[in-house]
């Protein structure tokens, strides 16, 4: 395959997600960020001027972009989505039925019929909805969405689990603020504190789990026959999302099985060379006391998920905690990396790459 | 009933429980601290001269106290007991053969065959073990203790929900700071971050909770066939244990069924009149983001269970978030509500109180 | 001098320092919270339907009145200020022009030279300016102010130290998130950092401590020849305001000296008899490590400023740190002890209370 | 120059600091990490069996070294001393007679009169201390130091300064956690509070920084004519100590005069070439809010003094705001530093690098 490279766009440029993506596409092999786009007072801004939340300074590469009326005449085929779901919608649509592949992160369309909630590592099937998205729709783009950053976490796990059909799920999670955007939570209302609530994550990890883990028949997804249960939680870490998962199965492994099925995970086939794409999307750690965000959130470049503590549950079969990190594998680079999974089938154009 | 009080001591005073021992005997009606004793090292000290951990300055009315050696020739009858597991066991079974009723936090003895593991309203009636325990060891005085605090959260809300036979249990702990004692988790280990692992917590909490909940024969107790199945993790809180429970019943009340059963829920008689008794062991909030640990804590003087988000659950029956004060209804104030049973009962001599 | 009590009205009762004012107003000797206003958006609102942001629930006392639309003619005489800098202005001016005598925690008039700039403790002879503002403002109202939380705890101890004349101060603040009012500092920007910046707050404190330690003429105030260098910055503390602090004196005194003027500092005299004055405006800790904001803000009832580390600087004359309640001694709290010396000097009507 | 490498040892390898020297070791160009010790009860471990404190794992490289016995003749010559304080002072003599050259971050040969106690860009001329420390001690070897981590901050700014004479500075510092160490300072301790005290810091800070900015003799070390006060105090922020500094000159510059003093500020000659030398010791941060320790203190890998808001202070000259990361350029990233100019001045052996 000839080294090519791909103009990419983002919409929602100035958030904590549209920051990450900038960060992430630094030096990107394939892809080159030509045009952002934010809110209408950011637009003519320098990009360079607007205030980054991450650490340091804004990547010297993005610095002197300007931000940009957020039309699709103006973007690249290739454009990301970290809008918020209000916008999210119109915006989306407008740019996919100008021919833009729209490579989302905003909650708006996951659930739609024909809209693939994707992560390569588990469901790249899925991307056989598009036919079907663009005819019905009469687009000549596409959308393409990610998962919640928590759903993401337990769809990867149970992914791993499928040898043993995992059946009935139950999830407590310890979310981190920058899952809240900026500014998101107060810190008066964080510090010291847990809220254990955060307004529809629940229902999003219950739902979009069955779909992720569904079964594409080309028109829809039928749902994976799995009950998921989450109890959702705000805690003063910055960023990494816990979970406390206990799942059961129709077969129930040995544990070794399933440590085994948890650390050999891999999903991608090595050949389709996506350069996100984890060395190992599962890192099973063997120390008792771990995960934990502060410390395993960036594993793999923070596209891995960590999985510790893996023992039998005395009321489900097993249980277990994983940890994620929110705004990467969570976001921003589970965005990326399915962008990198269409550039590979040849959605992108240009005759995608070799492995599909 | 004749009002009168009682001299009490403390064995390990210089702790976080102990100083919340002390700080709660402050003005109390039956109780007069009269003798305190920690490590040797401590001996002799006065007390107003040890480091007190908590807000403000050590009471006045202990600051002249001596720390005295830990021998029960010194204590008076009734003695709280804030030791560590390892101290607690030669030196509790000491002072209960010397005819000392010891009223203890520590874990050692919860378990044993004849040792209430005693919370007032749920079941005060395994103080029918103590007539077997001082036959059976030979001891004029006896040893109660009360409940690790996360599993006294949880039985005190299955204890209200007996109407419906809860039978499988999941919960999920964010465990707080004061939770591990002093020094207890290093502010390196525990900033921004979440441990998901507290040594011998789960446990402590899937068979202490069974016990609670049992059968008393008089000369053991029947564990409930409820199963347990826990998750603990610690957080960056600094007073308040917030739990994440999935319940399944035998009988499947309706919402507002079970509403009424927690927010109804009072156990002890109101004759009984224990001092320290909340007028409601459970505090049912309506708000959707409650209970939070640092706004609710302290809720009823800090001896209410907070329960808060009471809904189906997809996978076991109900879900909800419980909230208690780990140092208080925890521990201290669960120690002193035990002492001040143990009086109403007539064990402490003098007669008891009225009701019993 | 015969029980009566005043009604009193908070502008402002929705935010941080209003819900300081309604629980501390609850149960006053003098003061009777008869009316409550916010933002045209809670007009109608029940106040206990409002959010509650601090600890446990709205006073029960509070939770039926209604928040009113901010005009005089529906308020009481006495109404206490809790609006943002913005709002403050017009309607604080309207509600003085209208009869209201208007205490103020708001920066608008605090520099204007016919307002004092009060605490009752350093410089209630400012009340002086209350003739000379309503002659020059035809108001039959008034407005007082009390300083800016920090500077208010710079100047106690300031005030204390007058035997020795400061001259020079150089003051580092350590600031909690509830000075920035809610919902202030996103929790992005907050958790395990030191933001050292707040907008205004250095200049507020360079020039108010000026002011309030001035000589009243009656006309305005003629500022202390006292150059003051303040550097402001929030860190991750919930409550209380901490303040590193330089001085250099006209007359140095010995460390004890100064130690006696700190700890034996009243300003008011005892026969004041101000219901929230504490009975020490300063206690000095001698713990090597104090005062901490999260164990010494509420000494006093959040009254006190608490100083400890007193010792001589190398560049300076002496160091020590200090520290008091923003949102109480800094702002609510202050608040009502201004309205306490107003009604005590007769300026609430009703003949006033004894002591002038 | 000839490419060539240097063994290198640490005393005291499983601390906080030891594991920065350990992280920051691998991959180094000139250095290669040999030998490990800590104390006798991890004699005999691997390595890769220690708890590691910082994120991720231990080093691959570093795993399968044994934990030896601290004993000179087991090391190589280069020796880096991660000792506390009260190990430091013998181990680090026997290692010096020995024959090795200790880089010790321990703060118990910092003051003494033929120690260099270095930051390369600031003294690198103390190194003429050596020949009178060996003479003197009838060492082989020899011991530099660097200085306590809030000292290299300010001793850097002051450095910068120099063209205007710096003659008194106050300095208040907010550390972080990981300064203390681990397990350190109690979570309880810190969580929501601020702790005003850190024994012996303020000390450090005043007498460090006058043997820095000294001139060396050869024989001794003239401390510099600048008086230093300090206030420090701990903060609930993991790494990086913040500094709010207010100087007083002989020559005060124009604002600009000193920005450009402290941004062009380099110390060491580029010819020098040492690998972990910053390109800009100090960095000026023109944001309003910068620095800050969670964005800002890993600038230049770590290395940097980030400087802000430096504006006119109304007491003394002018003030600003300074910031470096505690356990890089205030520990294990110095001693690197020191030891890489040992090397190029010849010290090692090996004929040394070409600079010197």
């Amino acid at each position: 395959m000839a080294t090519r490279s791909w103009d990419v766009g983002i919409l929602g440029a100035t958030g904590m997600v549209g920051q990450q993506l900038v960060r992430r596409l630094e030096g990107h092999p394939w892809f080159r960020l030509a045009w952002v786009a934010a809110s209408e007072r950011s637009e003519g801004k320098r990009y360079g001027d607007t205030p980054w939340l991450l650490g340091g300074s804004v990547p010297a590469y993005a610095r002197d972009l300007v931000l940009d009326k957020a039309e699709p005449g103006r973007a690249p085929r290739l454009v990301f989505s970290a809008l918020d779901a209000g916008a999210a919608g119109p915006l989306e649509r407008a740019f996919a039925e100008a021919g833009r592949l729209v490579v989302s992160n905003a909650r708006t369309h996951r659930l739609a019929d024909d809209v693939p909630l994707l992560i390569p590592e588990v469901n790249a099937g899925h991307l056989d909805l598009l036919p079907t998205q663009r005819a019905a729709r009469g687009w000549s783009g596409a959308i393409v969405t990610n998962p919640n950053c928590s759903t993401t976490f337990l769809a990867i796990v149970l992914a791993a689990c499928r040898p043993f059909s995992p059946r009935r799920v139950i999830v407590t999670t310890f979310q981190a603020a920058s899952g809240a955007g900026h500014p998101g939570v107060a810190s008066w209302d964080l510090l010291g504190n847990v809220v254990p609530f955060i307004d529809g994550e629940e229902e999003k990890i219950e739902r979009e789990t069955r779909k992720i883990l569904g079964t594409c028949t080309g028109r829809s997804v039928m749902p994976a026959p799995v009950a998921v249960s989450a109890q959702a939680a705000r805690v003063p870490v910055l960023d990494g999302h816990t979970e406390a998962i206990s799942v059961e199965f129709d077969r129930v492994p040995e544990e070794a099985e399933l440590a085994a099925a948890l650390g050999g995970f891999t999903g991608l086939p090595p050949e389709a060379g996506l350069p996100s794409a984890p060395a190992r999307p599962i890192v099973h750690l063997r120390e008792p006391d771990r995960p934990q965000p502060r410390l395993d959130a960036l594993r793999e470049d923070g596209m891995a998920v960590c999985v510790g503590r893996v023992r039998r549950c005395p009321v489900l079969h097993y249980k277990l905690v994983a940890l994620g990190h929110n705004t990467i594998r969570g976001a921003a680079g589970a965005a990326i990396l399915n962008a990198e999974l269409l550039v590979a089938r040849g959605w992108a154009g240009g005759g995608g790459r070799s492995w599909s």
